[in-house]
């Protein structure tokens, strides 16, 4: 179907948001009147810009306070219609939106109110424009769906129909199955927002927190149904008033939107995207750094062997069990010092996982870095993280690993001794990545779960606080089904310049967190160490032998438990940006952790010099 | 009385909030469990910090999910809780808070309740500690005030009382007149928070958004007199909740929570500090900049005279009618450019208004500057203002002008031929300042407007949205009660490093701004142009005639109305972050042209070189 975008869902100028409009894909804009107001190009130049852009001019929106009024003040209402119908005339556009009435001069009469659409309608058609009436949800006395049809239904004039918006829709919890009694010719004009499920005042609501379809809690797929089977033959056009995205960047934030309708007639069987293919494990996490020394160092102490280094590229690979560490000291290492830059998804189909992403507009990365390099499909997450979609132990496939020469006295790579499965490994050996945690861009955080899901084929759990000396942080966890690949991702309590300042993570499973820990201190590794007030808590809450938590609390290790098992992690120093977690999950513990993370969080400001 | 506040509302580790809590003056605090498990101090180095900086532990908080469960787990939360005894013994803590379970384990059953807090507090007794119940607004079975008063009265144990907190009060709707029946020695302990009136969740409401007494909109001065009245003898404590000051630096917090109090126990009559002294107008304000032509071109083109230099410093006065100008191009000029450093505000006493305001913690400016400037009382506001109190026309004090010298062949400065009260100059003459708009740091934007009502005695208008194309703005004006003084006070959408970065503005009244926009266009001025759709709008919405259309869109001059009158206003080009407003305010118009404010802005992006 054909997509549209209101042009305050985006932020900057008007040409600012049509140009992101239009190079994210959208056939279509709503032309907010504010953002007409105050450009200084003229209505005509508007109209040539979008034409430029191949960009229709689907509403001009909103007018309002027209209807149920004293017939002095529909008289200059009326006034008004004639200067912006003019206007439109102008502009190219052939739809306006009328919004309910919230004029405290608005009286409830709907036989009052569809004739003065009626006498509206007529104006507009001499125009040549229609009026599209919609229901705010907030409306003084019209404020469901279903109201402001039957009053359009009362006007009964070809140019007046309706415009259903799924926030005002959903938010006021009506059952939108009544949408499909609406003849679909009279359905002018559809509009899309999701929003978080909170109980607050609805104008503030709509006014702030509207989001894309998939990032909030509304059935959108289910309210597109009826729409369709109404027979509506308009765009699904994106209305979002969001705090955040008015702050974005409005070339990402537009292509977000665009993926989310992607997504969104996937989902109501309106479109048919290459399927997902869901990662079936992580292949390799990839650092780049610019000295190798101090996180060689660590992995050598957690009990990682460089294996392998890379043919053409100052890449090593570091293994332990199925656990795959690269470290690059090439030209991709970023000026701003040890980072987690690349993550390697075994995928049952590598091409079919990039023709998905692709196909919701994930940017394709280069097929091959360098000439000998085996061939690997990867794409750019939103973070700008690159994914590799691997086939490690695939006999059909290239192997990503025959890039790789095997260093000197040391197993092969691919086909050598390793491990495969997640074996018990008793001696506190690492047999494969738990996690990987990925600070967020702050103004990306609703869009890097959304992609995650939609273009990964993951499940995104709950979002959850977590309380850092100096802010409130947000995490949320996005896996596989089966637990095979899980991500944690995380965002700081306000954009900064240094986004991507914050520290990232590669969480180690071990079956023996506490022999894991010893050995690594033993081999010249350094702990982070934990506060011992926080053992005094874990005493009082459960019932550990002293010696159990003697040992915790000399290794700083850190428990936690739910419904389904037990969690023990603790952590190394950090390097740059980066440190790792060694997890022991006991029974089917599904967590991260999250009640450990201020504790955590605090002995790691405690580390940091001042300043 | 004595005053406390709880270290979760401070940011940073409990060091940083403890020292920031005894430099603000509070007498104790309360210790939150998770800032004392986080805070690699021992308990016993915590007394001992605690009683270096001069703070009593008035709290141990937050005991959870105590009462009314099955006898199995109410066995393990006393083991729980003798293990926190002990820690409060170390700590010198006697008093611990316990929260009205919202366990799914616990019954409705208030005799259950009563019989197990009552064992409770048996064994606190034993300790030597009193434990405070409290209902949480949320709590599963036991949810107002009356009600956990009623357990804790059939308990009937001398070492269990109650926990009055204003917002689980106040956010239930709950009458807090009944407070009045409790004995006062029962009211073990008062904590207070305020909150913005939303409609919320109420558990969001309060873990993100409560806020100091007086910046929200509950009555906390009226409850504190009901708790009073019972006979509560312990300290007035905050426990805020807020995710901004959760970012923001917790000294300047800390001093913002204490005046919080100092205002609220005015309020409550149970402290006098020295009167308000209203402004009775705008005497001067003082751009600082290190180049002080381009700003002295504006001025002269508008009509301003430079009427004198000062006799010490690198400051000269411009002046036309009441309006002064100080341009400093002294050290004091920051490095960031041309900025508006300090505003003279008349007053009818001067060293009254400094009293006040160095009893509610504004930071007093040294008095004199130089050994031959007048005395002048100054303190300095959240946002580093400077803010002079002056009596430019007394008598009997002396004038901040007779440290200026007139300028040659200029009338001398402070009994000149100047005009005085605001009478109208058809010449399109500047006459006075109509306002100032000064940029809050962003995580001091609540306590700008209780530092301008409190210290100054400023009304306070409500906060209003307004939309810049990079995000939402926030303004809400500060004014006395006769209009002589208004301050629009701003912030931005999110907190920067530049946080003095945003403009600044000072706004000029004219009985005929068209006339006076004309005279400056003639002195060689430049007007920030307004985009001609904007005028297409006017024309829709009132009934101007096609010249004075003409003329405002000539002239970039904006209009708007409200029920008592009429505003014209323009502005000029920017010099670094500094601009000037031209504004004509006709019958009773209160407003600042808000609705205007995105145009106003979008056209100054516009003018703004990109990047």
């Amino acid at each position: 179907m054909r997509t549209s975008i209101a042009t305050v869902s985006l932020s900057g100028s008007l040409t600012e948001k049509l140009t992101a409009a239009s190079r994210a894909g959208f056939d279509g804009v709503e032309i907010f009147e504010n953002d007409l107001l105050a450009s200084p190009l003229t209505p005509e130049e508007i109209r040539a810009r979008c034409a430029d852009l191949g960009l229709t001019i689907d509403l001009y929106q909103p007018m309002r306070d027209i209807e149920a009024v004293p017939s002095d003040e529909f008289d200059r209402n009326l006034r008004r219609a004639e200067h912006k119908f003019r206007l439109m005339r102008r502009l190219g556009a052939d739809t306006v939106l009328v919004c309910s009435s919230v004029s405290p001069l608005a009286v409830d009469d709907d036989e009052l109110a569809a004739r003065q659409l009626r006498r509206l309608a007529e104006l507009a058609q001499d125009f040549g424009i229609r009026v599209a009436y919609e229901a705010l949800a907030w409306g003084r006395h019209v404020s469901t769906y279903d109201h402001a049809w039957s009053i359009v239904e009362q006007a009964g004039h070809p140019a007046l129909g309706t415009c259903l918006d799924s926030f005002h829709i959903l938010a006021r919890g009506s059952d939108p199955k009544g949408i499909e009694d609406i003849p679909g010719e009279k359905i002018f004009f559809l509009q899309l927002a999701d929003a978080p499920l909170m109980a607050m005042d609805v104008l503030q609501w709509s006014r702030h927190y509207r989001c894309f379809p998939g990032q909030g809690g509304f059935d959108i797929a289910g309210l597109v149904g009826h729409v369709i089977r109404a027979g509506y033959q308009g765009p699904l056009s994106l209305e979002v008033f969001n705090d955040v995205f008015r702050q974005a960047e409005a070339g990402p934030t537009a292509v977000d939107a665009q993926r989310s309708l992607l997504v969104l007639q996937e989902a109501a069987g309106l479109a048919e995207p290459p399927a997902p293919v869901v990662p079936s494990g992580i292949a390799f996490a990839e650092l780049v750094t610019p000295d190798a020394e101090p996180v060689s160092a660590i992995l050598e102490a957690l009990g990682f062997t460089r294996t392998a280094r890379h043919r053409g590229k100052p890449v090593d690979l570091w293994q332990q069990g199925e656990a795959r560490v690269l470290l690059n000291t090439g030209p991709a290492a970023r000026r701003d010092g040890t980072s987690l830059a690349a993550i390697g998804l075994e995928s049952p189909d590598p091409a079919g996982a990039a023709r998905r992403a692709e196909a919701l507009l994930a940017p394709v990365l280069p097929r091959r870095r360098a000439p000998e390099d085996a061939p690997l499909d990867a794409v750019a997450a939103p973070d700008g993280t690159e994914l590799f979609f691997c086939a490690t132990d695939s006999s059909e496939l290239p192997h990503w690993t025959s890039d790789f020469e095997p260093a000197e006295h040391q197993p092969p790579t691919h086909h050598g001794a390793r491990r495969t499965g997640h074996k018990p490994s008793p001696d506190g050996g690492v047999h494969h990545i738990d996690h990987l945690a990925l600070t967020q861009p702050w103004h990306q955080f609703d869009e890097a779960a959304l992609f995650h899901r939609s273009v990964l084929g993951f499940g995104a759990q709950e979002s959850v606080d977590v309380a850092d000396p100096y802010g409130l942080l947000r995490s949320r966890a996005v896996t596989s089904a089966d637990g095979s690949v899980r991500i944690a991702l995380g965002v700081g309590p306000a954009p900064t310049a240094d986004e991507g300042g914050r520290a990232q993570h590669i969480a180690l499973a071990t079956d023996d967190v506490v022999t894991a820990a010893r050995r690594f201190r033993a081999a010249g590794g350094r702990l982070l160490p934990m506060p011992p007030n926080y053992y005094d808590d874990l005493a009082a809450r459960y019932e550990f032998t002293d010696d159990e938590l003697e040992t915790y609390r000399e290794l700083g290790i850190l428990y936690d438990r739910d419904a389904d098992g037990e969690f023990r992690h603790c952590y190394t120093e950090t390097v740059d940006r980066v440190f790792f977690e060694l997890v022991q999950r006991d029974g089917g513990y599904r967590g991260y952790g999250a009640p450990n993370a201020p504790v955590r969080l605090a002995a790691q400001h405690a580390r940091r010099p001042v300043g």
